[in-house]
């Protein structure tokens, strides 16, 4: 069922005045990592609340305790639960959203002030933090939500909330609420049929996305040890084993420089892309300039964008970080480290997992320690790790989404995979049991936690229409 | 010619007065690498010029000119020639010796103020920073001196000296002075027959030795860039060339984890030891325990000591020092750095040299990592280095010096060489063109760049023996 043309008319017509609230959001500094700005993370909360309440939602603002934070105690800012409608023929849908921000100061390289919204003259985008990342999304719900409440038209599907304070700093608490009312013994998420989750972008520019997948990670440090101090190059060079030629030995048998990883049986934990996988990749509008583009420059790893999609997307990647211990500043200094710690993560796509991941990772860097016949020490510590995400695309959820994209932006959306990580939409797909929709609102260059984030006017308001539509479309999926 | 027994017997009989000359030396912070302590330098120059005057030596300050040290554009201390005796029956010798020192700071971790002097109430070192390094050693020839110029004695050889106040600073200034005064050309060092520097250690805490070589450096910055700014490795690992990756391929191919050097054609260059040579390496008094008391664990390259003696000492090492621009903090960062420096030095050994080693290492260097196919940037920079050093340890000046400790210590030396570098001797050897003996005061364990350098007053004493012997033994060899 396509939306009414009267919703659409809607959101032209009041453009202006959402993009006042936009502003007035945005000019709300919630920035959960830093202490200083706990205070507005409330106060985003109650703004938030207030706007949510004033469109007919009932609300109850949730008390997710304290956590410690530059070893201070903080009190974490409340999740806002909401609702509205309850009606058993209707599906009933969990909106997910976060109203804490990254930090950003002037002096980082803003061109104008960070929680001042500027609207640009002359391309239109709208410029703060926070107005792609994720405040922008929220307030299309709002948007959606007034038309219902100012017109007294009933929504196609119930709605559930959650929205919380503390997305850009591990969503702490977040779990234990999810888990605690979502279990299914009678909590207050029963009865969620889908979610949605607005808080990625498009691939590109150009074309609206739905995205059906994330990587997993798994982190590890990996520390040799020698000496009992460091050592002077002159006087112990080659007379004893030196830590930091066996980590590197070790760092080198990790991935080659093509991005294939060594470590036997990890890559082949991934089994072929289908053929109609592969047609996914062929048929999203991507190129390699594309990535080339937004890495500055052309060190793309393939010629081929699907190979060069599928590494980002449904492959599992190895990344070196660095390493702590060793001598990092500039100039020229002729110490042998005592004590040195590679850093490198793996990126893990289904049906990996830090459980399956782990074990083989260690073995083989033991075994490889071993053939150096080093009398250093060798340590191996998994820093921490989530699982990876898919979900299916073909679900009505999504075939929903698809509809109301078409019917808005009357092109196809791209279906993507994040190579990155939402720890939240592992925690909704888990614990409810539901599909799960991520819907960008934003385009792949809105810089979210950049300088000079932005979200294009287009993008806001014919994404509030393609979120209202998609519930229309629910409602007949 | 054995020194006079008046000689011995007036060093024991005024030990005490060297010892509180050595106080009043290290009372003065004479810190050559902080420009706050400059002053003092140069207060520790007219101290020993005052000295050396005192006992008869025709002295000169040299202005050595200006430097820049820490933006800040400083006068350099003078260096101090002086000469005592000029017959042209007897043989002509240089000694060589500094009077600034390395910083210190109660804080560093010292038991008692580093510029007093502490004499030890049991064990009776002189602990003080400076006392070993160098000023110990410097006031050795003093005491010397102070024994013919009290008594009338005539001294058995000519003397020349040559003090400076940068060696721990990079001796600026005193290449200039040695090639203008030392090319022959009727300069000051004109008419030298041999050299004496008293700057280094014994290999252990128990036998005097005689140090006939060191080993030379190159330094290399080896750096790998790809992406315009750090990149997500969640967003671009596998899409793209790491740098970081490259970079560890490239430093892994350097060096085995037993030392050996695998760039094609460095190693080679060094001829294996001869039988004669062996036998040096072996009647060492060292002990495998020796090195692993000294890293502060049990990870020798070899159990055999000839072996890992000669790995110090006559053959060339490679050590892998850090990385420049990756991670290298606490704590788990998932940035895949944008470009990323290698550090890594090699010392040679006879007959490498900076100039014949460097083309090796950059064409391996530039083949492997055409080998790695990366669309990434190889940069690499010989960020400097310096010639090894080895004496003819056949020499009279070293036979001299040899029937000195054997008549003082009443032991055979060690005959050493050392696998750092003191590039003043080399200066010396190749600017004046004779032989170079480096005769050691203190013990290996003093800590001489450490907290709690010490001097032990046997070696401080037996050791001012030691030089006023080796005058005499040169006369005669």
């Amino acid at each position: 069922m396509p939306a009414p043309t009267e919703f659409l008319q809607f959101v032209d017509q009041n453009a202006d005045a959402f993009i006042q609230r936009l502003s007035d959001a945005v000019a709300i500094p919630s920035i959960s990592g830093d202490a200083s700005h706990r205070k507005d993370v409330f106060k985003m909360a109650d703004w938030l609340n207030d706007q949510l309440e004033a469109v007919g939602v009932e609300t109850q603002l949730v008390d997710l305790g304290k956590h410690i934070m530059d070893d201070e105690e903080l009190q974490l800012p409340p999740a806002i639960l909401g609702r509205i409608g309850n009606d058993p023929k209707k599906k009933t849908v969990l909106l997910y959203g976060h109203f804490d921000v990254q930090p950003a100061n002037k002096s980082d390289g803003w061109d104008t002030d960070p929680f001042t919204l500027v609207v640009h003259p002359t391309n239109g985008q709208l410029i703060g933090r926070g107005s792609s990342d994720d405040k922008g999304p929220i307030l299309g719900w709002l948007n959606v939500l007034q038309y219902h409440f100012q017109t007294g038209k009933e929504l196609p599907v119930n709605l559930k909330m959650c929205f919380e304070g503390m997305e850009e700093s591990g969503s702490e608490g977040l779990d234990d609420l999810v888990k605690r009312e979502g279990s299914g013994n009678g909590g207050w998420f029963d009865g969620v049929d889908c979610v949605c989750i607005s808080d990625n972008y498009w691939l590109n520019t150009r074309t609206p996305a739905l995205t059906y997948g994330l990587r997993g990670l798994t982190y590890f440090k990996l520390t040799v040890s020698g000496p009992s101090r460091d050592l002077h190059s002159g006087v112990f060079g080659r007379t004893v084993h030196e830590p930091m030629t066996d980590l590197i030995h070790l760092m080198g048998q990790l991935v080659s420089s093509t991005g294939k990883i060594l470590i036997p049986g990890v890559d082949e934990m991934v089994p072929p892309p289908t053929e109609e996988e592969k047609a996914i990749y062929s048929g999203l509008d991507y190129s390699i300039q594309d990535i080339q583009d937004a890495a500055g420059a052309a060190i793309a790893l393939s010629d081929d964008k699907v190979n060069v999609l599928m590494g980002r997307m449904r492959y599992p990647s190895l990344s070196l970080h660095g390493i702590e211990g060793a001598f990092s500043g500039v100039g020229a200094k002729t110490v042998i480290p005592a004590k040195v710690s590679g850093k490198f993560s793996i990126r893990l796509v289904p049906p990996q997992t830090p459980d399956a991941v782990n074990p083989l990772v260690i073995a083989y860097l033991q075994s490889e320690f071993a053939k150096l016949n080093s009398k250093n020490k060798l340590h191996i510590e998994d820093l921490h790790g989530g699982k990876p995400w898919v979900a299916d695309h073909k679900h009505w959820n999504f075939e929903a989404a698809k509809r109301a994209t078409e019917a808005v932006y009357k092109q196809s959306p791209d279906l993507t995979r994040e190579g990155g990580s939402i720890p939240v939409t592992l925690t909704f797909a888990e614990t409810l049991g539901v599909n799960v929709l991520l819907l960008p609102m934003g385009r792949g260059d809105d810089g979210a936690h950049s300088t000079n984030e932005k979200l294009d006017r287009s993008n806001f308001i014919e994404g509030t229409k393609l979120l209202g539509t998609y519930l229309y479309e629910l409602a007949t999926v």
